[in-house]
């Protein structure tokens, strides 16, 4: 019998920033109680997160270690289902591994690991444990996001020629990180953040939106990345020309510094017949552009939409869905596979329209190629 | 000790539209748990809304009057705390007041009552019993609706002239009453409906913004009401000039015929210094213009804004807050409110800033002056 | 054989606003010399606009009185083809009917006349000299409003239900009248302006652009008039609720103290099948509304345009025309109806697509019915 | 005594597409007139070019080397004082230089020339001969550019560090030069067209408003260049990353196969303390971005614009100014030069704010840079 779906947190304390998000996001369908969590490093922050959240405190841990050990031995009735992973990039890999090593499912924040390496390690757990994992690539859980991928992959533009797409942002436009910003002071250091600063936090994101809409995979980078505030030790700007599979070409770009911008994430596809184009800050159009007609605005919560985007929309047309229902959608799709999960059952994350661990592992790679293409005086690097 | 709010409720089943949306709004921030419900006078709907909703089965009730009875009769660590009452209009006014004779907070859909005199019988059940009552006017709960609140109350506008305010929608362009679909149904039938058609469903909310906003009642109306679609037994279309408290004039429509138009609620206010103007497809943006200098563009999640706005957003800039957020906002306003309650303690709505009791009068007052003046061959008509 | 024509102006001279206007419209696509003018009351001022014009001094006359006489005996390869009439309102009979008299044809500013019975009056001079007048209600020169009075006229939105259109403007928000500014004298000085201030200036604008995209005539109105700014002399602000002949309803605003507005006129068509939006301030682009499909975003310069539009645009999609291309489409279609002409041959303005006497006289009945409505305690004023 | 300037015309036949565009910008302010032309190699298309203008037949010519000629012995208050090249690429060195070597002062399209030799030629022609050449990077004429270029030298958004600048097309998405296309075939023969394709007829504007509005000059670019269409002989589509003088980077894209696309040039500038955006499809409005308030929506009509602005600025705010009136302001640059022209002194492109003979060198070197880095393996390559 179906009932509630349980979760644990690893990380996420009441003051962070990405925390609040996946608990809205999965609660916000009711299928989801988050019952435990280790909140933070800090086991005073991870237990006043707890209460703040009004959890059992005995549900309430230390670390993450604890957590899993503990919650593994609690009746099937009681304990966590599986968990979310929240925590800063360096703490990605470590409690995935272990959470599904306790047979734990994992919903776990992007970039996945830390390297490459890590990224197909984790793969192989997966794979061998047979859980899900599911990775917050949020955008792609806006419903227009799906309507595109649809529409490309029903012919609708015919082959596709051209792909930009971009990720400006201003909020790094001076030395933030100098200020005591928790934000800004985690993303910008390396040791918690990666070798990528803008391409690991935001570049990410547009590649797998890219590559999401078209179906196509990015095959060769030709990359500049800048680290343009003074003392700041990663690169908070990246531009690259691109070329997919097919033969596609295109632009990304991923800047920290445009200052004045919010997270105007934002792609433009076009092919033989026609092209779209949708905006993140204005999620729920997409707009359809043709050779010798009208250019059509499509729209979230209209019968006309297919059902790929249907199945992922709340509210009827007009009235605007955001950040956190894309959020939602993520949690929704993994809650759906977890309603059909069985042991043995191998889950097939593009059914249910969610990011896996292949997702994770090509994020990894775009860092890693994006890194080696700047360095290189050579146009093209291929990534693989 | 803080703990997490319980929640019954009132209509709602699976098969509703608003049902679904105050559930996610009230989860959401995960202060509230839905803990039981009276979900269709349909008994098996109501159940297999219980289940569908993962509660406890005994929670789940025939009628609201067997609700409020039992728990009523639970120990104080497990009874809901209010109910939430999302039926069609004809049922609110018995439900809102039974509960709160038995003791629950109250959050009812709007309009809140089906006439004037239930209105205000209501209120004062509400001041006898000294408990809560929020009514969900969703849309002041978006917060640049609050920032535009502010503004004009700071004055920045200077004294306010003008005012313009129209929600008008398409879906109501053919006669789908006709088509079985339960949504037009049962809002173009005067008994479920109540005296007005559009002008109750949607023209109630145009004057609750434009009234919440520039902080002024409205005290005359000269209207048009029309029923445009042949078959149709409530009004479908109204248009009307208005006249507020201080002089200032200006126009309201409200209509379901304007086809291919979504919810496109919009208000523009004008002062003698400068004007406002927001959208409520396009809600995270408040356009602000002068009479000097460029138009400013004063946007969701900026460290800029007031008080009165930041206490109601839950993501940064440019990550989109939609419906479900403002309507959860009126949750979380009725929160903060709950967990300030004590019994004898008058809870002013304002202070928290949702709708309350008058807010609901007002509303009847304004169906009711509206359906006169429609009437009416003399140009103006007084609301009182 | 075909030659350039040649006009001469009253009124225009190098201070005015609309004077400029005119010429650089009837100079631009190449058709029109100007070759004489009585272009101020002042002769000094008139003769230096006419240097400044590089006019033959002796073409620059100090009254129109003394151009039409001076003119008409001049040789028929040199005298004017028609005089351009942009005076301040209360000048625009007097040498309209003139002008007509001796023989020449009249573009003229609107409104057309100071009153109905001047209106009349001029109608009855045009048909007995069998001449050309046109009428510079700008706004239907735009290639994209042609258009939608084309969509329309094809049934496309099936039978008319809902017309919403705007004038708002913020210019006179102010007492700027009381600064010496000469546009913000006389519009709002009744001996120069006439009955209507905004109602006159900028509200014939709109009912002229309502009943041309519909071709439905406006029937009764409900009307509000304002003087919003202390010392002004006429109306400022205007708002009615307005009636159509086949049953079709809507709003008619027209204000001037919009604080912060430019020009933005603005209408909304919505019939059975679906809508349409123009706006004047991004007057390229034409959006249609249906009820079961997304939106289309109708532009300037495609081949998918109806022959009505295609007529007047002068550059290619995504090139955007003006306020003065529209005004130069007034142009374009005399210039095309004088092409046509031959003494005796009656020109019908509608098979040219400009505004003519017709219209000039619905705008001063438009006036003088919504002043009487203004006064009245009555809900509707009929228009005829 | 400022009498009208005298224009004469090589190409531009009324079949062509921009020849009529320059007549109606050089026509439309009344400060010059059309009297002579050599509209077309072909005799009788010049002829009956000449006609429709309405042009005296004896200076309608076969040639421009005939009407050089001619019009050089022809009294000095008859003879024309400049002319306008509106040819084909191949077809602009050779009458630019022969006119200027025969006292004509030149406009000419753009690209200048066919090569960087011709154009550093045409250089030394102009500085020997003293005489103006105006080159028509239209889209610098706009105010609201002008406006831009203002405030990025005032310092309003501090250093500059980013620049993206677009312009993407779509007619070009099939082979319309395989349809008898009249501007598909010329532009798309590099014969005719050049070695650029795209990146000649659109990039050149691209990178020359890089250059204008930022006030630095691009160093390096790292190319792609795309031969979309089968059956294309230029290059269709182009991207590049870009360097400026400062050290500020970018992306350049100009594309003609972005299906659905119309004229969509744009540019955005981020500087240390903001960053501005504008497109030319709605080319009134320039948005201002800062890091700490909201954002302005500067707008062309409005007293608080600098003077660079106003001065090419004919309509107040609100009334929509188009290409037309950008290009005219081109040829309002070139007259105001031409006023204060006089033989021996040097007028300064830059001051009278048109694109000159350097602009027209950039473009050519911009073109060849391009297709070098696009043949090199090597990531960048410098541009000079």
């Amino acid at each position: 019998m179906k009932r509630k779906i349980r979760m644990g947190m690893v990380g996420g304390s009441i003051n962070s920033f990405i925390g609040p998000i996946h608990r809205k996001a999965a609660l916000m369908d009711g299928q989801i109680d988050l019952v435990a969590g280790a909140f933070s490093y800090l086991p005073e922050e991870s237990k006043a997160t707890g209460e703040a959240l009004f959890l059992n405190p005995h549900r309430v841990y230390d670390t993450y270690d604890e957590m899993f050990e503990k919650e593994k031995n609690l009746p099937g009735d009681q304990r966590i289902d599986f968990v979310s992973i929240v925590t800063p990039n360096h703490l990605h890999f470590d409690p995935a591994r272990k959470a599904l090593q306790n047979g734990f499912h994992v919903v776990v924040e992007k970039p996945m690991t830390f390297t490459v390496a890590e990224a197909r390690q984790l793969k192989k757990v997966v794979e061998k444990k047979g859980l899900i994992l599911a990775l917050t690539h949020t955008y792609t859980g806006y419903p227009m996001v799906k309507e595109a991928k649809h529409l490309v992959a029903a012919g609708e533009l015919g082959n596709i020629r051209k792909v930009y797409v971009e990720y400006p942002q201003g909020w790094l436009s001076t030395f933030l990180e100098g200020t005591g910003n928790a934000q800004a002071s985690w993303r910008t250091d390396p040791k918690r953040s990666g070798a990528g600063g803008a391409i690991g936090d935001i570049g990410t994101h547009a590649a797998n939106l890219a590559e999401y809409i078209t179906g196509l995979k990015i095959t060769e980078v030709c990359a500049m990345l800048n680290t343009t505030v003074k003392g700041r030790k990663l690169d908070d700007d990246s531009s690259m020309l691109i070329k997919f599979e097919n033969g596609a070409t295109g632009v990304l770009l991923a800047t920290q510094v445009a200052a004045g911008d919010e997270n105007n994430l934002n792609i433009r596809v076009y092919g033989e017949k026609g092209g779209l184009e949708w905006r993140q800050e204005e999620p729920n159009t997409l707009v359809m552009k043709w050779l010798n007609r009208p250019r059509e605005i499509v729209r979230a919560g209209w019968p006309y939409l297919s059902d790929a985007a249907k199945g992922f929309i709340r509210t009827p047309a007009g009235h605007p869905e955001g950040y956190l229902e894309a959020f939602a959608n993520i949690y929704r799709a993994f809650t759906n596979a977890f309603f059909d999960f069985k042991p043995g059952r191998k889950i097939d994350s593009n059914k249910y329209d969610f990011p896996g661990v292949d997702e994770g592992i090509r994020g990894m790679q775009f860092i890693e190629t994006v890194i080696k293409s700047a360095k290189s005086s050579s146009k093209w690097t291929k990534m693989k």
